[in-house]
């Protein structure tokens, strides 16, 4: 990897470059994106005084060619805090080139300066470059299905 | 439903009764219980002035007879909160008596209270009745698989 690329926390500046790659993502993985409303509680929710995630850009030089959110969740049985990557995004013009693992490289760090105790994620089971992605990494697939109760089921 | 049955949160007084539980499920589930310092860590973490998670015990009269463990992840295409289950545990001579479902409605109302916009946790592939109760409550079974990587993969 050149040593052009860096990883930079997103800030009011770059807020909107970073807002475009999320759109970018859920295009991708054909969901809604943030409609208005959902991009103002985006905001606040990223830049407030109490932030609910760590957004991450990722710059080839001066472009924004990826994203990142990170929170962190918890192990009750092994008693540490686990890092939850929630989007890991390379724009798909510069894919190929080694971004995506400079990205995940990266959480591996976060993941060893918070004192975690694993990292984890969820893949689309369609998602074929992803799942060789974290394989090539040596990612363990659980044996678990994922769950979901959406607002109106509960709200 | 009785209306014996109650839920509070863990405290210092019923940690110890927290943790007995906690010792259960790992059995259940096959994996490790937490050792001693593991034990403290998860003290600190539930009750100390940075907890990272929520603890509650449920009670049929006095006697607990489950816990759960929450905590609030994020979607970042709905930009809302998400009410994550980390554990939900009956006693195995205490099932099959609609405490699990008080649990899971407690979570529900949990979620709707802090304004989420989904509610989500996993399940092992083998454990039918945990299966049997989600897909009866209606919830959606994501097409994800689950990815983990341990902390020796990077630290």
């Amino acid at each position: 990897m050149s040593n052009t690329v860096s990883i930079e926390k997103v800030t009011t500046t770059t807020f909107s470059i970073f807002l475009e790659l999320i759109k970018q993502l859920a295009n991708y993985e054909h969901v809604e994106p943030p409609d208005t409303q959902a991009q103002q509680r985006l905001q606040k929710d990223c830049l407030g005084t109490h932030p609910l995630f760590d957004a991450y850009l990722a710059y080839k030089e001066e472009t924004a060619i990826g994203y990142l959110i990170v929170y962190y969740t918890y192990s009750s049985f092994l008693a540490l805090p686990t890092l939850f990557i929630e989007d890991i995004y390379v724009k798909e013009e510069h894919r190929q080139q080694g971004y995506g693992q400079y990205l995940f490289d990266f959480c591996k760090q976060l993941a060893n300066k918070r004192g975690c105790g694993r990292m984890e994620w969820n893949v689309y089971t369609w998602n074929a470059p992803a799942l060789d992605f974290y394989e090539k990494n040596h990612a363990q697939r659980l044996d678990k299905y994922y769950y979901r109760l959406d607002k109106d089921q509960f709200a």
